[in-house]
């Protein structure tokens, strides 16, 4: 009689045109954010074949709204729920949290696509499309894991907890709903795009917006303005002084040979309206990321003193200040030690299954893992197929071979954390 | 008796308060790209008072679209129709075309603006709103200049031609279409906010769109894509040397003590879809002024030149290349002879009013003359109240003591010009 592991093995291999369908399915709907529910449908159908324990809900109740780590400027959740589905041990082992995010970013300049973004068009052992690696790849690699022990027959102890949840995008109010709701495990895996990567460190991050000042007048007298363009020009420069000295002080061997460990990520710029006038105000947003050992607050004051320095630099805006927002998106940054039996566990299946040590490394970008471990209280590792460098780029894909291998890599870590009833 | 050009000012003091009313209805009407009808219904209704011929029509067929000078974007002129006004001569004088247009450019950042833009509002003289002075307020002075004439009872020998016309803030098209109407004359003059100087020569201007590529990524990854706002700077800076070579080759003594002879505004800049993606693609839109020696061409070729330099020195620009397209508008350039009659009876006229001697230089911006004089084959000299600082910016304003001071000047030279029936 084979022993488990190779049950969830043989199983992963005879199930591999249903699993890849599995996948092209969530990747063929668009779930961008306030469009989840297609995805959420065809994960909640399989949850429901699967005989789980089904939890349905729009989020956004008062508790929610109130929570300090409650960073959202959604409106409305209507229509788009979080989903909870649980997989009941017998009892007596360690629970397991499985989160994945059903919302998937905007598919950019749709010109860079070889492929239509939601085609889910298969090439090479490669499966394209936005939100492929980001991260419906990892999702149907819980997914197939949790069908794989299901289908061999294996009873484990301790509770599975599948969580699919929306706004991981926008700051976590998905899982942070989750985690006001009571889900808390003893573990928790995210299968966020790694590359097979092991890391027991999340990167935080958070928005800001920057409302650059100019004075309108027009272009062929231009020198009677102030072009709110050309101060922004300015402020780009000084975000990006900003950016180098605080990545010189980051020293955690983790973020070796990662080019910019905390990167701040200038992502949208607005300025003007009419060609021939000079532009009179200019809005930039973008994404500041936050290191492990440090605090939103400190990292925020950083910020307010460059801007300030830049204001001071400046006759105009010395006048004319830059304004500073921290708006919608946050997330927390985590931290587990590299000991902890959950990394162990992690990274004795991953040896397991693929006969290699695993690289472990620090997150260059921030997960909901920061919620369920600052907010749930639950010990978090980021393991998941897929690479981050197409995560939110045209041509986005996830290597099927590496959805599977991280499943069974996921499925063995389970077997060992939950427990299998009937084993001691 | 009182001569002619004491009639003219007696009227002018007397009707002050009407007069003010007129230029405070035009403003009130928003006329932007689109919207003219407001704004033209007061003026047409002033010239059907005025006994003038009316000649009011939508613009826009075939002959105007085909035409070399026709630059325009626009899709659809329907019901906001041109207006040309005549007030037909006894014969025998010199006809005169006085050019304005109705439309305004956008009313930029709200906040900015200590009253409504479409207030009207009054105090110490000055009358505020989007438009006041570019150019509602020398429309105003064209028509009082009209009014005083006929209400004074002088007859004059030459038409006068007043055009009241849309599309000047996008290219020009709806002087253009009064040019193929048939609609020429010996001189014409456009009440442009000089601040009171005399322009016999006109920059012309054309509007430029550059697309920066970039390569979208993660934000927490930024080094693995290519900022399109990062690239922009780059482009930014190139387009501020460019300007400063251009204008460093100006030796024309009428733009003496500007600034920036022939600027290259940058005027709007649009880049990203999301803060913590990097933005893949940026646009950026401007406005490139001509020297009124220059060629359209020429200035193209610079401009050309320039990105491919760019384009050059950059190892992703290199494979990436910067497109740049010429859109929408595009003003000719204009000149007029310093020793032009037109320019010697504007001058004396101005002398004989203000009893100082006129500042003359040159226009820092595009006017419709360049369609007036290279199209329509009309010598023009561009006059008129306002100072060009307000013309695009917030809290815009016309000082109501100088419109009234334009519209005798003007007044004084159409008696001149036109001559006087029965006066010789």
């Amino acid at each position: 009689m084979p022993n488990p592991a190779n049950k969830i093995r043989n199983w992963l291999k005879e199930n591999r045109v249903a699993g890849v369908h599995l996948v092209q399915k969530m990747v063929q709907e668009n779930s961008t954010r306030g469009n989840e529910s297609g995805t959420q449908a065809v994960v909640i159908e399989k949850c429901r074949q699967l005989g789980l324990l089904l939890d349905i809900w729009e989020i956004g109740d008062n508790e929610l709204k109130n929570h300090p780590a409650y960073f959202c400027d959604r409106e409305s959740f209507e229509g788009n729920p979080n989903l909870v589905a649980v997989l009941k041990g017998t009892g007596g082992g360690k629970s397991m949290i499985l989160n994945g995010h059903i919302d998937i970013v905007p598919v950019g300049d749709e010109a860079s696509w070889t492929y239509d973004p939601f085609s889910g068009h298969i090439e090479e052992g490669k499966l394209y499309g936005r939100g492929a690696t980001d991260m419906k790849g990892g999702n149907a690699a819980l997914l197939l894991a949790i069908e794989a022990i299901i289908a061999s027959g294996i009873k484990l102890k301790g509770d599975i907890i599948f969580q699919s949840v929306i706004e991981e995008e926008s700051g976590g109010a998905g899982t942070l709903a989750a985690v006001l709701r009571g889900y808390q495990a003893d573990g928790a895996i995210i299968p966020e795009p790694t590359n097979m990567k092991i890391f027991p460190r999340q990167q935080g991050s958070m928005w800001f917006r920057i409302t650059v000042p100019g004075k309108a007048a027009h272009g062929g007298t231009r020198y009677e303005g102030i072009s709110a363009i050309e101060k922004s020009v300015q402020v780009i420069q000084g975000l990006q002084q900003l950016e180098k000295r605080r990545n010189e002080r980051i020293e955690d061997p983790l973020y070796k040979g990662i080019p910019i460990p905390i990167p701040i990520n200038i992502g949208k710029i607005s300025s003007g309206e009419w060609p021939s006038s000079v532009p009179d105000t200019a809005i930039i947003e973008g994404r500041m990321g936050i290191a492990p050992g440090e605090t939103m607050e400190s990292a925020q004051f950083e910020m307010e003193t460059c801007l300030k320095e830049l204001n001071e630099q400046d006759a105009w805006l010395r006048e004319n200040p830059l304004k500073l927002e921290w708006f919608g998106a946050r997330w927390l940054p985590g931290s587990l030690e590299s000991d902890h039996p959950l990394m162990i566990n992690l990274i004795d299946s991953f040896k397991e299954i693929t006969g290699e040590a695993p690289v472990i490394e620090a997150s260059p970008w921030g997960t909901d893992g920061g919620i369920l471990s600052n907010v749930g209280d639950t010990p978090v590792v980021v393991f998941g197929p897929g690479v981050t460098k197409v995560a939110h780029d045209a041509n986005e894909y996830i290597v099927l071979e590496e959805m599977f291998t991280a499943s069974e890599v996921i499925a063995l870590t389970l077997l060992k954390w939950c427990g299998i009833q009937g084993n001691d």
